[in-house]
């Protein structure tokens, strides 16, 4: 529930009945108008006006081709519906100094044939190039690694590889809609796991059934991967499956929507005290909802505040496991009413009312698509800063997250490793953001080097990188 | 054993005590030498005499510069062990007319890092990228999805992608060294699937383990690819995982070392009755050894010929197997007097003596590295024609064989599929082949097009693609 990927990003909306506002349908529906526009003032302000007079959103607009008398441009639209959606094409239609050229879905054009390619780093163009990269050559290196397995880090692209693994039961919002529909999840994270830091990401569907099962067949697979990303499995199955599975595999293993969460909530915790005049460590914080991400935000606070944590959940699995990590369970009354720091993971959309809030108030209400409150009626309420589920970008955490694993070999993951994470995260951020732009190169180059030192520090790295190696990098995918 | 890339190739001996030649280790050291010869005529022959005097092959020279007193030249040579490379350098540091500038490792150079990339199609580089190939855009597609399952094969990678599986347990000649140290044999079958037929193959090791586990595994992470080629799985655990795996997932399943070693050896049985003026069909033929090979070439041999094929086998299982697919059981002895056409692959260097061939006979001794018997020694004892493993290349096969069911959505191979594959190799074989070159790209378009034919007549295609399809093809990977 918690990959946006920018402050504002429009998300979808959760198809549980009543969740969604009335009349919309559970999707915008996004399109890209390519239009030919007289050159004359005010022809983009006529088209900006049908559009949105006809209830379609505006998003980018790019110059594809500049002439003497005309202008065309890709016009990027979202509408709620297919209705308005014809209603957004017939008003442009009709605009006396404006041409409707073509309409185009770019999420499906780029989604066309999957997001991945697996492509042969030294082709075969010749018998000698065959010889070595095939047969006889090949047996020389599998005798090399069966004589010293450590050489497999050297010789294949295990230490490089990252298993992005998915059951579906809890993609994105839209809850347990099976492995294969979650796969254009998992592809885009091995994409940019590929772009952003270099690594070779595969993706897996795992057939949804019994936690131990899973761990089983994950297990059995795991020698093939450097490190193993979970991705969407449902709370609270994925309380089971991601210990039991780190316990028996060598490699790093990281749910996403646990740790890479709690991960980027961290960072954005340590800027919102920043923003705000207070010590991080010094602030009473509770969290709303101890599902995946709830869990994981809990238990990454208490370590880094080194201070219990109030906490309200639903099921009485969860409060255990708060209580379990020494945080304090609360009725939700009592948690706000105490609290300088709330966060609300909860998916239940307008949860906590603005007569709740405190004046001085931290508020993260993070659930997608609607957050608990919005924060603009939090701050109405007296919150000195409220954010929605749009600063937690995943993407800011998981890639400098796994190669900095990779690189040091460690075998697993640490607290200590999210934490110095998130402190690098907050760290590109300017003073006005919350996060950073998960586009810029340096966040993942300084997450993965924060990695990579409190791996060292924490005696886990089985191989220690030079940290200028970091400097002309990521080396590869993009 | 049986993945040699080309007639004549090195390849490497065994390990087991007794079938290495005296004093050799079980490798040939393969190195290339860059050197600066004078230009001057006769240097090139001196380099090759001081090369084979010291015992060194030498295989490709090419030149890298050509200079008006000097040329530099990469000469790629072979020993049986390091002492011996040590004695060419030597003899070739002695030579007046030329410097010895470098030796490398072209081998490992290539396994440097693995030998795959994997990569995003749709580089993101502004964050309205980011939107479609990740959230929010991908939601969309996930709904659309989960709402029809089919257009997955559309927007995901799944139904272009393959999965090479070892569990190590017989890779190569090389026996039963592990899934790890077998990572680069199939890491090369990945390279060439993308660059050979543009499929996404992702490499995964198994662990070793009870048939049933590993197929438990597979089966639950099978959603994730379009079809699964299991490689180097030992006898006998092969013959129950094959079926079993196949019995449970709805994508097509081949373990190559039976079924795609049974195709090209068809393929090249199909050109020896041609070359010799025979029928295939009315050969009288024999199997010696019913490991994974034997028993796939007797049992696609027996399809093929539509009677029965004699066959001689070590184990009883392996004896009850060839009698269940209708084959008569007989002793070496009795095979090599009836048969027109011997199929050996034992993995017993040796097995065949001369005065057991008869005049006439057509004898595939394919064990490799050292074959049943010499081809020269079987000519001189009046066979009509015969070859070693050299001419079974499995890269013949695979490529095309996975291309034609992942085309037609097939759910499973077919017999007549191996069959039509195994015509379409012969095809192109010129008229003093056994088999075509594996490099020429028209063989697999050839296997995949046969392929593609019989999965339509046979009722097993779910989608039928245009032949002309494969006309520009293939579209990327190379």
């Amino acid at each position: 529930m918690l990959d946006r990927p920018m402050p504002g990003a429009q998300v979808a909306f959760p198809t549980e009945a009543g969740q969604a506002p009335p009349g919309a349908s559970p999707y915008r529906i996004q399109r890209t108008m390519r239009l030919r526009n007289q050159n004359r003032p005010g022809v983009l302000g006529e088209v900006a006006t049908a559009i949105g007079a006809a209830g379609g959103n505006i998003g980018d607009i790019r110059t594809v081709e500049r002439g003497s008398r005309h202008k065309v441009r890709d016009i990027d639209v979202s509408t709620t519906d297919l209705a308005m959606l014809e209603a957004v094409l017939t008003s442009v239609r009709e605009l006396p100094h404006t041409e409707l050229l073509d309409v185009r879905d770019e999420v499906l054009r780029v989604h066309l044939g999957g997001k991945l390619r697996v492509s042969p780093r030294y082709p075969v163009r010749t018998v000698t190039d065959l010889r070595h990269v095939y047969t006889p050559g090949v047996a020389e290196v599998c005798r090399l690694i069966e004589s010293d397995p450590r050489v497999a880090d050297r010789y294949t692209g295990i230490a490089n590889s990252v298993a992005v693994v998915t059951d579906g039961t809890a993609v994105l919002g839209l809850g347990n809609i099976g492995p294969v529909a979650g796969m254009p999840v998992i592809e885009g994270k091995c994409a940019l796991l590929a772009q952003m830091v270099g690594i070779d990401a595969h993706p897996l569907l795992v057939e949804p059934g019994p936690s131990d099962e899973i761990v089983a067949a994950l297990t059995r697979v795991a020698p093939s991967f450097g490190a193993i990303q979970l991705e969407d499995f449902a709370a609270p199955h994925c309380f089971e499956i991601t210990p039991a599975l780190q316990a028996r595999v060598a490699i790093p293993v990281m749910h996403d929507d646990q740790h890479g969460t709690a991960t980027v909530v961290l960072a954005a915790v340590l800027r919102a005290a920043s923003m705000t005049g207070r010590e991080a460590t010094g602030l009473t914080a509770g969290v709303v909802g101890l599902g995946a991400a709830g869990s994981a935000i809990a238990q990454l606070l208490m370590h880094f505040q080194g201070r219990p944590v109030y906490g309200t959940g639903r099921t009485p699995d969860s409060i255990e496991r708060l209580k379990a990590e020494g945080g304090i369970a609360v009725e939700l009354d009592e948690l706000l009413g105490r609290c300088d720091l709330v966060i609300a993971a909860t998916a239940q959309p307008g949860l906590i009312r603005p007569d709740q809030v405190r004046p001085g108030q931290i508020i993260f209400a993070i659930s997608n698509p609607i957050p608990e409150i919005e924060p603009e009626r939090a701050m109405e309420a007296g919150a000195t800063l409220a954010v929605d589920g749009s600063v937690v970008n995943n993407l800011l955490g998981f890639p400098g997250l796994f190669r900095g694993v990779l690189d040091t070999r460690a075998r697993r993951f640490t607290t200590e490793m999210y934490v110095a994470a998130a402190l690098a995260i907050a760290s590109r951020a300017t003073h006005d953001e919350v996060v950073p732009d998960s586009l810029d190169p340096g966040v993942h180059r300084e997450v993965a080097r924060a990695v990579v030192r409190a791996a060292v520090a924490g005696g886990v790295a089985r191989a220690e990188p030079s940290l200028e190696y970091f400097e002309d990098w990521p080396s590869s995918g993009g």
